[in-house]
């Protein structure tokens, strides 16, 4: 190493320019560990609300075919497979405040690197910037579509249980003529 | 290292908390390289001040006793000094720049260590945030004094300046006065 290059590595604008490098690497850490935490999040938010999905439609699809035991015990399923939904909401809810402080912390990091004269690291963490906005858009729109299935789920389970109140009704009022027909 | 442990260092939130902890050390690295570098910068501008004010004194010690060649290179050197003031100043303003980056992303890593459940790194950048503030406070206050004195050497000059005049002025007038008497 030639000695003006080493005076040079122990200037004030080196010292900060390498400082400012290991923050943006650091900072790109954290983003991609927050990324990939919320993209699994969003992917288990979504798994669980498929499955809710299946549930109610096995719900619907033997309505007044069950036992009462088997009733209640798909009642049961449902309702904990609802809990799983809530719980997998707020840890996706969780690791997007993580991960906002990530993307706050990483555009930061850009400012700070260009500033410092640090161009390579502050362009590299900006590129890692954009890729973790365009992976977290791709994991919302699958958290998205099941969100859109459940409420499509839940308009099916409001007409379908007007149906078969109706068709209900329908036996009973069936069932008062006969009795009518009887006497 | 036991089984489960080992299992808790691969989850999410063990991965992000310690990604969160280096965005603290580097942070803090950053920082301490920018309060470093402001520090010396406040410094060298003082000193480059103080060397001003003394040349500026040494011109109302001399006035009137030097030769215009003499006159002349003081007046050169001081303003050499003068530009050196403004280069010194300009610096600061460039290290307060980063210092200030340095510690906007600081005191957002104290956050974002907090909700990444890293308390112990959240508590130490915490620390080394007011401890560069005080220093940097502490050295502002040399380049306070430093500008203080300009000032007041400023006033100075302007006093003995006038003084200065009214007595070539006065002198002006003895020698009419003295040429008159010789008429």
């Amino acid at each position: 190493v030639p000695f003006t290059q080493q005076v040079e590595n122990l200037s004030h604008d080196s010292l900060i320019r390498r400082a400012a490098s290991v923050v943006t690497d650091s900072s790109s850490t954290f983003l991609s560990q927050t990324t990939l935490a919320l993209i699994d999040s969003l992917a288990d938010y979504a798994k669980a609300v498929h499955t809710r999905i299946a549930l109610q439609r096995q719900y619907l699809a033997t309505l007044g075919k069950l036992s009462p035991a088997e009733d209640d015990s798909l009642w049961k399923l449902i309702n904990n497979q609802r809990a799983e939904v809530t719980d997998r909401l707020s840890q996706c809810k969780h690791y997007e405040t993580t991960w906002t402080f990530a993307m706050d912390i990483s555009k930061m990091a850009v400012e700070a690197a260009y500033v410092s004269g640090a161009e390579q690291a502050s362009i590299t963490i900006r590129t890692n910037i954009q890729l973790a906005q365009s992976q977290i858009d791709e994991a919302k729109k699958g958290s998205a579509e099941a969100d859109r299935k459940l409420a499509e789920t839940k308009a099916d389970e409001i007409q379908r249980m007007a149906e078969y109140h109706a068709f209900l009704q329908n036996n009973d009022h069936e069932m008062h003529e006969a009795y009518l027909r009887e006497d």
